[in-house]
């Protein structure tokens, strides 16, 4: 028996047996969330487990949420799935981990050269972005929701200083996703292997490079042990939102005041969790430069300028889907994308531009 | 009888006793909501007739909120003395609205050359913020909440172009609060008046300049029409943090779960409105340069220099206040500042610049 077959076996067998399915005791509900992520992960396990208790906090313990974290119950990539086929009623994780399903499902996470977190917010919210989402989901019978975002991710740990974008050709990168195509368009050589076996990697020199989330999480990983030049400002992860998904079938069968609580709290944690990373990204930054002497640089422009092309060559390639729901969701958001970020360029960027030249704290 | 005494004692003596204060009925609670906003305006009147709706959802009508808008029930500048005397369980407002209690209350909205919608929830949320905001607001019996931002707000309307820092001498320009301190600082004849009279200074010429919100706002009152220099980008306003304010005790007499509701809906919120400025503003911009013949501009560089040097003197001065609370709320802001606008330069703006150079949608 591999150690997924056990995990669901023991679940099935024993775990969830304990806690019925959904527990009902005195009108209370008990909901299972699985998860994507490490039990306390900074930033993104930790958000799973708070959105979980603050659901219980705000029902007053009529809608339960009892939190496995990746591998408890399913293998994180088995979350959706779990939903699915009733396992749990509720997951934590990350949109783009189902392309399988569908590779609309990208845009709900990020993509490269896309939104940042408040564009995001603005195109599920206001511009269309949830409704089709819906549509999406609703062919698997569950509800998504956005539950927290990263923030711009950084680039990603080099052994050795890019100079320009022929350093890019043949180099053995990890990184994921649509952002691992667009690295692949731009002549790395692309691999993915989990979050625990980059350290060891990156040492043995079997990769050159890997990108992982931010300074908050990598620092906690080590990779400044094996990799001293760090790129802060990634590409093709300008945001990474995270998503819960319920089952829409119990999700509507709770009484409205619990669907809205699970409706609030998610959102409430979409701007917690990105808080989370702004407050605790530059100090973890201050640390690795401080004390373990990485030396942080930016992309040279000939690389964001390549990663540009390759982001709309892919972007192209996703709206001449023949999937009519990919295509959909592709014209949507790059209609969403061109009005949010004029906003950005003209009045956000222009007063950042002047206090980091003119504010001298 | 003035107007604030006449909707006072009407309140007191007729809409009040018609409520109860607050009403409780079969274990429910009516709560009061004041707030500093016309009915209707767009993304905080909105916003603060959402909240209320949805902790009355949330709550399943337990905690009812009944809003008022401004002038209903007292004029808006009110709105926090009515939560301290007992008028109204809650307001909806902008917190340096109440510099006269305590100048450090500036903090918790915005001030020039200060934090973005991220930041100041990372600064609240993460950073010590929320601590001393209620220290600030113990000394009145009530609890603050950040309830919305309006994000970077735009520069003004200008009846003629500003080629540089000179042509802002003696330049009547409408622009309050903190703002205003730091134009006056570079050289402008700073007014203040309501936003229902700015309009006609514009027209007449008694105003030469003036500042509102951003687009989504100043649409909606016409300004166009009497001034076309546009400023997109406002270095005095880089983001107007709503608040909701609740009496402390009647909060604390709440059940556990309605305090976590009012709690989550507020931090939900934070991101519902900033979200429909990032959705609306650009959409209203374009309505402003393609339907009105707007002309839009960025400051000229001396201008934003000599907005930077103003801000600074500014929060000194704050810094050097003899209140321990003022001194102490500018410390942490600018430790905090100093650690997130590090970030936003090095992972979020690198990232910006590239994709506005690079990607032609």
């Amino acid at each position: 028996m591999d150690r997924r077959s056990f995990i669901r076996a023991g679940a099935i067998g024993t775990a969830a047996t304990a806690l019925a399915a959904p527990a009902i005791a005195q009108g209370n509900i008990t909901w299972r969330m699985v998860t994507t992520w490490p039990k306390n992960f900074p930033g993104l396990g930790v958000g799973a487990q708070r959105l979980a208790d603050r659901i219980t906090a705000a029902s007053g313990g009529r809608l339960t949420v009892q939190v496995f974290s990746a591998g408890e119950l399913v293998p994180p990539l088995q979350s959706l799935d779990a939903v699915i086929d009733g396992t749990a009623e509720m997951s934590h994780g990350a949109a783009y981990y189902w392309q399988n399903k569908s590779t609309a499902l990208s845009f709900f996470t990020g993509v490269p050269y896309g939104m940042t977190t408040a564009e995001l917010g603005a195109w599920v919210r206001f511009m269309g972005g949830q409704e089709i989402w819906d549509e999406i989901y609703d062919q698997f019978g569950v509800q998504g929701f956005l539950s927290g975002n990263t923030g711009n991710q950084a680039g990603g740990w080099f052994r050795e200083e890019l100079t320009g974008l022929a350093d890019v050709q043949g180099k053995r990168f990890r990184t994921p996703g649509l952002g691992g195509r667009v690295w692949e368009k731009m002549g790395a050589t692309v691999t993915n292997m989990a979050g625990g076996e980059i350290f060891q990697a990156l040492q043995s020199g079997t990769l050159d490079a890997a990108e992982f989330v931010g300074p908050y999480n990598d620092l906690a990983l080590g990779f400044h042990q094996v990799a001293k030049h760090y790129y802060l400002s990634s590409f093709v992860e300008p945001g990474l939102a995270t998503e819960i998904v319920v089952d829409k079938a119990k999700y509507q069968e709770l009484p409205d005041d619990l669907q809205a609580i699970v409706r609030d709290v998610s959102q409430a944690e979409y701007d917690m969790v990105s808080a989370d990373f702004v407050a605790n990204d530059p100090r973890a930054l201050q640390t690795l430069i401080n004390d373990h002497g990485v030396q942080v640089h930016q992309f040279p422009d000939d690389i964001m300028e390549a990663g540009a092309k390759g982001a709309m060559e892919l972007i192209e390639e996703l709206r001449a889907s023949e999937d009519p729901l990919v295509k959909k969701t592709t014209e949507s958001y790059l209609e969403a994308l061109k009005l949010v970020r004029s906003r950005t360029e003209q009045i956000d960027m222009p007063f950042q531009k002047a206090r980091q030249t003119y504010l001298n704290l």
